[in-house]
């Protein structure tokens, strides 16, 4: 037990969440630092990246049972320090950054991918692509993917939306229900479908 | 394991989904074809559809452990080819129809009713009715439903809502957190709450 | 079996849900009156009220599974008669009042805290003093709390989201997807993202 004296955390040498329902460990590539807090390793029910440290967890992280990381094969995830995953679905193609001592509500989704083509045809052949079980199995068409950036100090209410390519800035909050389909200055207050600046916040 | 084989599926002639969590198996009224993916019958948990053949899946249809058939006693729905469903909460009283080639993301729901009355007297009455262990339950009111279709090649993002008697055309897209109250033509995506067109798409 | 005759319940006297899966109690501080139908009692999992009667649900109330009363140390939470709750995240630090013949549907958040400074300083703070295994944690900032009271025969459509201090009032309609951050007047029908009046009702 010294382990967990030192790292101050609930999950085990053999990485599986202590009293936990959920009977699988913690994935090998997912990383994190002292004082993380899991409520239980089904976070990692859709995790299928293969990346070495798929996911990096700071300091005082907590994650709980509401979240998802749902990684594609390719897909990483950084999470800074204190940060405070409630239910977050992290859909990351390619690359999910989430800043320190952010705060994340119920029902928040990110993604880095619209995760299908919008050209019709192609979308098509993605669907074909991604039928388990057809024998004839095109390849997929190329996915179009761009990071989201979370900086420091984010607040995102419940049921808000990050989609591709959004960057929000240092401070900022984002309103219960927000659509983010554009990038977020710094210490401003979003709201709406699609989420606009409603507020502006004092620096400090 | 001959069934299985042909039918490249994985369900069990006794109806189970293999290895699955869930322990009930799939409902006798729900038909499907070949190439069909279950996550887990506990798709069905909310299913009480006495109709014959309430659920039509086609071929290569996949249903992630996120959907649920919530049909009620009088509700069908059909689902074509090579369609995919990730978390989609299908309500339905009458009818939905979901085409071929289509893909619906995470938290999308569907309703071709709005399961209870607009005028508040009759809203009263229908609370009496629904409550399981009052002795006095009223009749319910008469349930307004109209059918949702959604045709072939129309991908559904996250989060979003399709309510009654909404038709959306093939190939169309509807944007993350779109609610979508009037039927959407072929080609276009909708975003936005209320939905509306933001985009044409180059039809083929 | 006596006890359950005459209250019409599906409680036994452990205060146990009858074949649920969950297995653990209702809280001690839950009342109920006759006729309560409790899916299961997993909706309490995010329970934490020390208050006295935290929860005082009504007569023929009924709380299907996709509900959660999550409630804060102080929170408290009352429920008139003939209401039904479908799947309503109940977030409550200070109060919660939900009145008769109400109905709510699917993915329904009801907030009466916003849970976070708006404050970036304050903010910080707080996301130090809510790391678990934080040994140098600080004190929460004060939290702004706001009562929620929804009045009798509300009607809450799929996904929508009632934020602090807002009042419902009597017989009216939010439609799905709402963000409603506001107070709503008797007999109407509000909508969108902020959500506004978009229909009066005939008031009886």
């Amino acid at each position: 037990m010294l382990f967990e004296f030192i790292h101050m955390t609930n999950i085990t040498a053999e990485r599986m969440v202590e009293h936990d329902w959920w009977t699988r460990p913690i994935p090998p590539n997912v990383i994190w630092g002292d004082g993380f807090y899991c409520e239980s390793s089904q976070i990692f029910r859709h995790f299928k990246s293969t990346r070495e440290n798929a996911v990096v967890l700071g300091k005082h992280v907590s994650c709980y049972a509401g979240c998802s990381f749902s990684l594609g094969k390719e897909g990483t995830c950084t999470v800074g320090d204190f940060t405070m995953l409630n239910g977050v679905l992290i859909m990351a193609e390619e690359r999910i950054e989430i800043g320190s001592y952010c705060m994340m509500s119920w029902n928040v989704g990110i993604a880095d991918s619209d995760f299908h083509p919008l050209d019709p045809a192609q979308r098509l052949q993605d669907a074909l692509a991604l039928a388990p079980y057809y024998e004839k199995r095109p390849p997929r068409p190329a996915l179009r993917t761009a990071p989201v950036r979370i900086r420091d100090n984010v607040w995102i209410g419940m049921g808000a939306v990050i989609l591709k390519g959004v960057e929000i800035g240092e401070n900022s909050v984002v309103a219960a229900g927000a659509i983010v389909t554009k990038s977020v200055p710094a210490n401003v207050v979003v709201a709406g479908n699609p989420a606009v600046v409603v507020k502006q916040l004092e620096s400090k």
